[in-house]
């Protein structure tokens, strides 16, 4: 069963009207050229600069425009929408990082809390905490749709390969990553973790980058990527605006669980390890 | 604090003798000319052929010939030994893949049955069934150094990413791995697979293959490797007979921690996750 899936790699604007307005150019335009996509996949923290100030500034709650908005693109595009992340206020006053993902009738059916913050200093290379600002989720996100199950996370989550073996076990297929690596993470880190997850899981994996800006106070590294259950690279854009376009193959997911069948050997179904006797 | 490492990227003989001799003639070749290793690695199913034919033939007793010979050359060297693997006779009567480790004054610390046995079909490609002759162990392995702690797995079992996420919780800085990747899954998995689970657990990895041998009835890949916590190839051998060597700053284990402290989200601490409400 095949899937075309969408990521859109928008180079991050201002206000969430603006960067709303521009997902929706991008898509319109695209959709004028190319057959319509059955997920469409937006960058982490589309809807204001990725920038500890202005997440409480930008933080929205569920009912507000950026919601109404996304279910509406999906409605449209009468596709998935795995609504990239944006600045959430919570009803407990905190504020997370969040990933709402719809329907093709604009109904929501996941909702995903960053779970592991990104706090990094690597000296003479990028520092950040998002904890200063932002609370962490506490689940792994998964949904169902007619090509099967597909899991989300955000960013720094796909560095914690616990969540994609909770998610293995949860029967996921593919898994969305709305993220934003840097220039010292991004060349050194990002192609290998989509490479890895993919492999381990034997699982298509879809990351979706803001476009570079190197104007930014944080510079994302873009190249937007797919990989899948064998590790290959299917596709990965530079640093440029642009919408990765391309069509998974899900059976491709069974066949290779054939050929190397990790599943039966404790993915599915977990060892529990000892320490080794003498 | 600094340790030298050396993988011994061996072409395997027919039998267990012509292959211990073989690696103390490489060893006593390479410590002519350079410092003394700290830690000496021997790569997966050295004693024999790999095939499942020769298993049964050569499976010994903790107690033969090839465990006696192994001890010697950790006290000849002085230096800890990863004694690649072997084809072990269990008191059980049954057969398994195992690692057996040595400190510097020959007595053994450890010892590794290989937990994932390799079975694996890819048409055009690779078909092996590790299973149809050997029995699994059910055990993560680790020692103690004057490094700190290490571990040690074989192979397929680099393929779990939840071995390496115990192992880290034990405390390991770096992983030792006899394998013996083939020309199906070596150009297309071995690499990512070090790099890795060296980023994910922040640790160092080293692999040990048998040279390439085009007449085998199982070609390995070579390409013996080292990598750290950045999740950089140090070092990587061809696919020809030779001996990797390296050093280890296994400071710089704790530097990477510092730098990205993946630890504090829930390696070190798992998260037990729930399934994301709407």
């Amino acid at each position: 069963m095949k899937a075309s899936v969408w990521a859109v790699q928008m180079r991050t604007l201002a206000s969430p009207r603006e960067n709303l307005e521009k997902v929706r150019a991008m898509l319109e335009s695209a959709a004028a050229k190319d057959p319509a996509p059955d997920v469409i996949v937006l960058p982490e923290i589309f809807t204001c600069p990725y920038d500890n100030s202005c997440f409480p500034v930008f933080a929205q709650e569920e009912e507000g425009e950026v919601c109404r908005e996304l279910s509406k693109i999906a409605q449209d595009h009468h596709a998935y929408l795995v609504g990239g992340s944006v600045p959430e206020r919570g009803a407990d006053g905190r504020i997370y990082n969040t990933s709402y993902v719809y329907d093709r009738a604009g109904g929501r059916i996941a909702k995903h809390r960053k779970v592991h913050l990104f706090d990094i200093d690597v000296p003479g290379g990028q520092y950040f905490r998002e904890s200063d600002v932002l609370s962490p989720g506490d689940s792994v996100t998964v949904f169902d749709t007619e090509f099967g199950k597909m899991g989300v996370c955000i960013c720094f989550d796909i560095r914690f390969p616990e969540m994609f073996l909770e998610m293995r076990k949860m029967g996921v297929r593919m898994v969305f990553v709305p993220a934003a690596f840097n220039m010292t993470t991004g060349p050194a880190h990002w192609e290998v973790l989509f490479r890895s997850r993919a492999m381990d899981q034997q699982i298509y994996m879809l990351g979706c980058s803001p476009a570079r800006n190197a104007e930014a106070s944080y510079i994302a590294y873009g190249h937007s990527i797919l990989t899948d259950p064998w590790g290959r690279v299917v596709r990965e854009l530079d640093e440029r605006e642009g919408i990765l376009r391309a069509e998974v193959d899900l059976d491709y997911v069974d066949a290779v669980r054939q050929q190397i069948p990790l599943g039966s050997h404790g993915v599915s179904a977990p060892v529990h390890f000892g320490k080794s006797a003498l």
